[in-house]
């Protein structure tokens, strides 16, 4: 009979909270679960979030209730987790959603993030939750995870085995883009409203994305980070050129990325001149690589889709989660697209 | 331990035939699933439905190697499955996901839907397949369900309570709407290019629509049905206005469907106020209905929303499977939507 | 030579006013216009709305200044209005796009809009203008023109010829169906951001609902009017179901359709069996009408469909102040859509 | 009083023919306009083209019958206009809308369309319809304009500017993106449909697109151009990445821009931080360019966005008619995008 744990989610009713509850209510080795929310304690769950069918109702946070949890999801903006996290890891595991513990470099983290740090202490403890870029077992170890990017996710997955194989002569451009549930659910400013955005796509935040640090740090190289809003809720298509040494064919840069992720679940290199969708990877924790070489202007084009609440957010944290508690990796987490 | 049993999809590659797949994958109580599309046989489903993370590959339609499955679900275009189904249930179980067995009254059948119907006799066999209308039983033994249409299983569910509670107090209107997949995979014309429907809609079918005779068989009285395109793909919005008695109020028709609806899973009541949306069932076998009385016309409005892929096809024809084999009735169902 | 007149947009950020800029701007008869906005005075337009390619800057409300315009369009929220107003009209000439001026019965108006008429003395002025319906001259001549809300123009275009016609017999049901850009561009509520809202249709305000006695006004009867949100930015579907007298056709409601509306330069009855779409008319001051029998039910279904910025708020402004100032009916004002 | 020509459009029934016949319908200086359709010929227009309010019935091509026309406009599939246009431009003026006469180097041309030209010797005739790259003289004379691609367009209002400065030094990588309305009306695969591609976005050709020669041809170096479907009807946004010499600024690139198209107007160059959306210049024939510079990886990015119907087809072929005939360049084309 398998083990059964017990999860709080704290910051519940935004859309990374929200979706770690969608996966946990389903997940075969989760038993009880609680969420907490501090604007909204005392009220129903399904009122603020009526697609989960469920009577739970909204705590406020507490630190001593959600450390009986066997492990707490951070699911609030950037600058709470670090405030919580170092009392919580004491008693609980925890797996931070947020970019609070995602950078080692402090400096580095105060200098993007545009605010002190509260707990330097804490980012020693933290690992980072990639998963297939390695270290499964200090993930599995871990009391305190920082689960990472959306948009750093997709590009490391592409990134990570082309250059651990030599096959990067320059410095990547990431064209990224980005469905709108990346700006979160509390973000009520007229340019997130529907009558705004449909129909449109625009570039933001072009230079000095906060997410270019991260990608860097994993990668050990520089890149350029550009990203866009897309007009639908959900998805990350990240574009990505780069310069190649002559010679090298699209068949080279396949080969490496299916060698590396070729024990990944989550991981699919595609067949050649397929181009995945955002949409095939729609409610799952995959993603789905592809790749192009231009031999007129020495260059290679490599796609990597994910669904951003998904693989880029909370199904990544139950990836972590599963690693954390030995659960098999794939436990809970669809593989299969909705579609259409 | 559960009970394993083996599936074959015919006609994999469409909307419901892929959806029924892709829940078929993931059920706790299905092992081997099989799938068939006679146009692409010897082809990886994958080719087809980049969505789904599998290797299967499609065979072309045998009726003896489909009979070797438990049951069988048989998600072509109208006409097809008249043909098919006789034979199959000689052997093994049927869930019909076309129209062929839906209508008790064969004239009408072949009056609405302009075909003369190949085997009458096996129309005897069939058992509308809408658990919650009440027969379990029947469903439980039935060697070939007839899944019920969209249209009909999100109207049926808000009607049928308040006419058995004599609420209904005139000719109900149905002002329906439906997202695009419910116009299938194969109709690539230019109507329903994503060009020419985007941020569009319009009423079709406004009179005669086949869903009518449908919904009247097992309502018992004339409906007037009138169907719109939504430009999306999932989703079922039935609004319905009736006259009522005087002195009927919103909490009399609200508990009438509670009462109705008390104990089946996938069928909530909202609370007073509350509208449901398509989206917040999108993914999902669920079905909310609400209501509202108007005094000053002495009419009253109840809405119903289904995901149309699901409680509206795949996802009742997976319930009624697991009544057929004595599985929980909702396992491999989700119940919680994909948001945002 | 033709005439030229000046104009001033009161609340210029919005919908409504941006959309009238966008008409006056590359009105024919229009030479000076001037936007105000006291949010945002001091600012070049373009700063909050990019994609009119101007360098006008915005200005404070002032009502001096405004009225030296020949005409003022009022484009705020509901209670602003009818305090400007009466003191404008005394120098110059308007046209509120708000709800301020649509009802003739005080009492009734402040029923439904919950809160006090400030000057009930200057709705004596008001003349409704749906050209349509009637009274051209007293347009004309106005001073003060109330402009009819979206829902209302849209109903009111199908039904009035009908009620004329003799035609309907028993209350209309107006299930109605609506953009979000209704919902105005300051709501930057959770509920209309994009994420929230794409790929989901919702009803609001099934009971009561403001339009519905703007609607009666008119029409001299009562309506049952539930509205419906669409996922996308412009758009009126009224689908207008009502009972008939045995023996009613198709062919004699679209005969009363076609005299009544014979002469509108807006208004085209469609061919029987053609059903118009919202997009159709997306960018235009037109409005589409359809209709339908059933006899089995005898119950009758209009479709109608306008865009609601344009017939539905500016274009139908536009449409008065030619009537005003004595320019043909459809100067400024396109027919064709935007389409795809 | 102004002059009035007449206007033939071969291939009416398109998204570039029919969004050329809107234009000309509203266009103050023309008079007469007919539409031809092989296929649809002796059909009202609006049975096909319903948002176009016109009796217009559609005939069959007939050179001599379009010859009488004072310009013709050719908006069919590649490989048409190299046939019709010899004989048209012997007796009238010729827009083509296709990519027949863009290449100067035939050889070039067939080996990107994989077919031989049918008429070289018309290609001499041909000039390049980018009115803002230079030749206003050379448009105004022409006999025979090629109207350039969408992508092209965008691409070469941001890059040509920055390459005549000397600001690019190295191969400009060209992430682009289109709204699907650039697959045209006639391709009714499974692939466009709207369940197919709401809520997705995807890479195609990603290597070896059609547009690439166009773009090299105007700009005298190689570029990389990847492509990408955006699930919305209308507009291109192309990213442009590039290598910058040290030092280069973002206000020495923005200056470059400006001083380029100072005189001109349809392009607008933006204030610093500002993104152009797609939406904002929907409707209109106007670029918007911005760029930013990346002083860390010495990499600069210029977006461009336009209306892929508009500028980038029906609307600059309306631009160049306006030249052709001594109109004002703006006359008949919008400015102020339709928003929302």
């Amino acid at each position: 009979m398998s083990k059964t744990i017990s999860a709080t989610v704290v910051g519940a009713t935004g859309y990374t909270g929200s979706e770690a509850l969608r996966l946990l209510f389903a997940h075969p080795n989760v038993g009880q679960v609680r969420a907490t929310s501090d604007r909204l304690a005392g009220q129903p769950l399904r009122t603020s979030c009526p697609w989960l069918d469920t009577d739970l109702v909204l705590e406020a946070y507490d630190p001593l209730s959600a450390s009986e949890s066997d492990v707490v999801f951070l699911c609030q903006s950037n600058g709470v987790a670090m405030r919580l996290a170092p009392e919580l890891i004491e008693r609980t595991r925890v797996i931070d959603l947020s970019a609070d513990f995602r950078l080692t470099d402090l400096d580095e983290w105060e200098a993007w993030y545009r605010m002190p740090h509260a707990r330097p202490a804490a980012c020693a403890e933290a690992v980072y939750g990639l998963p297939e870029l390695g270290d499964r077992t200090r993930i599995a170890q871990a009391r305190l995870v920082a689960n990472p990017g959306c948009y750093v996710t997709a590009s490391l997955l592409a990134l990570v085995p082309l250059e651990r194989a030599g096959l990067i002569h320059g410095t990547p451009i990431i064209d990224a883009k980005s469905g709108v549930s990346g700006a979160g659910r509390s973000k009520a400013d007229t340019e997130y409203l529907l009558s705004e955005l449909a129909g449109s796509l625009k570039a933001y935040g072009v230079v000095g994305h906060r997410h270019t640090p991260e990608i860097e740090q994993l990668l050990g190289r520089p890149v350029r980070f550009a990203p866009h809003l897309l007009p639908f809720p959900r998805g990350i298509h990240a574009t990505i050129h780069f310069p190649i040494a002559p010679g090298t064919t699209d068949e080279r840069l396949r080969a490496a990325l299916k060698v590396f992720h070729g024990a990944h679940p989550f991981v699919r290199v595609c067949d050649p001149g397929y181009w995945p969708s955002t949409k095939e990877v729609l409610g799952t924790n995959s993603c789905r690589i592809a790749c192009a070489v231009d031999e007129r202007t020495q260059l290679a084009t490599v796609v990597s889709v994910i669904d951003n609440l998904m693989k880029g957010a909370a199904g990544q944290a139950v990836q972590n989660m599963n690693l954390m508690f030995g659960f098999p990796e794939t436990a809970g987490l669809p593989i299969h697209g909705v579609w259409p």
